[in-house]
């Protein structure tokens, strides 16, 4: 459907890659670009190894993190979260670890839920989707610094609160609603 | 179902604030912060004005467009969507701007979708979703330095392309997901 003439049409070049910020968390670039018009460009965005999340579907419902987001000033509801170690760790592997870290549950059975870029303006950040089941409980490994409450929330009450506008956390919307056609579809 | 103590338990306050880079798209911040346990820790973040992004329903499809995202090193399918132009932009009328601007549509009937916070562990940027409906076409006006291109996808085939994964961008699947939940519920 798409000509790739057309897409052509739409790419920018790199001139010149500078890092302008370096921080625990966060590494800054601007880059300067040619744009298809051939104009010079400033492009400013994060650097991210990738990360995954997890929709762990156990018996009566799906495992819900509450956790304090700085950026958001406030408790925010999420599926269990976090950045790969490297930029070329299995993401499968790393679903496998945060998910015991942060809510003690191993999984039997796993299914990828497809990838997401939170923000394809400012970060390569690409998020790893899946699907965990057949849940055996277990004890937490949370870092000294790592703060957060683990509940579970019923299917039904879940999808609600997101049509309600409840749940504003982008991986948690799309990935619920994709374990949701994952479900309804076996 | 959650205990306001078991919330209260989790918070963190603010000890400093300092901008480390300011650049034209991104303004990066680095707090110092107590942690729930007493401890000082640091949060590295984006201040973002916040922005809104649009679920254009016309008779055969979804208004779509394929955009080069730097971050990502390729073209992506994108809903359009747009910047405030400042923290307290009337979110709609940005959302009648940007659709106008980018497709040359305006829309008869808006719909909120719900916010969503693309990424709370490090902006704090919220995207305000809506549904775009009863369209009439129109020019675009696309500044100078903007490239992308516009398509309308049957909804069967883009919420098909969703489920096998081929639309990664986190604001697209979940404002069509969402959007296909209120048509669906007429």
């Amino acid at each position: 459907m798409v000509d790739s003439a057309d897409d052509n049409a739409l790419l920018e070049r790199t001139l010149e890659s500078e890092n302008v910020f370096r921080g625990r968390l966060l590494d800054v670039y601007r880059d300067k670009v040619v744009l298809p018009n051939g104009e010079v460009s400033i492009r400013e965005y994060i650097r991210h190894n990738g990360a995954v999340c997890i929709v762990a579907q156990a018996k009566d419902g799906i495992i819900m993190e509450r956790q304090f987001r700085y950026p958001a000033g406030r408790v925010v509801w999420e599926v269990p979260a976090g950045k790969l170690e490297s930029s070329d760790e299995d993401p499968l592997e790393a679903a496998k670890r945060e998910l015991r870290e942060e809510t003690g549950y191993t999984a039997g059975k796993w299914t990828s839920l497809g990838r997401l870029m939170p923000s394809v303006a400012y970060t390569t950040e690409c998020i790893h989707m899946f699907l965990a089941e057949d849940l055996v409980p277990g004890s937490r490994d949370l870092d000294p610094d790592e703060f957060l409450n683990v509940y579970t929330v019923p299917n039904s009450e879940l999808y609600d609160e997101i049509n309600k506008g409840l749940i504003d956390d982008a991986k948690t919307i799309a990935a619920v609603l994709k374990s949701k056609i994952v479900l309804e579809s076996r």
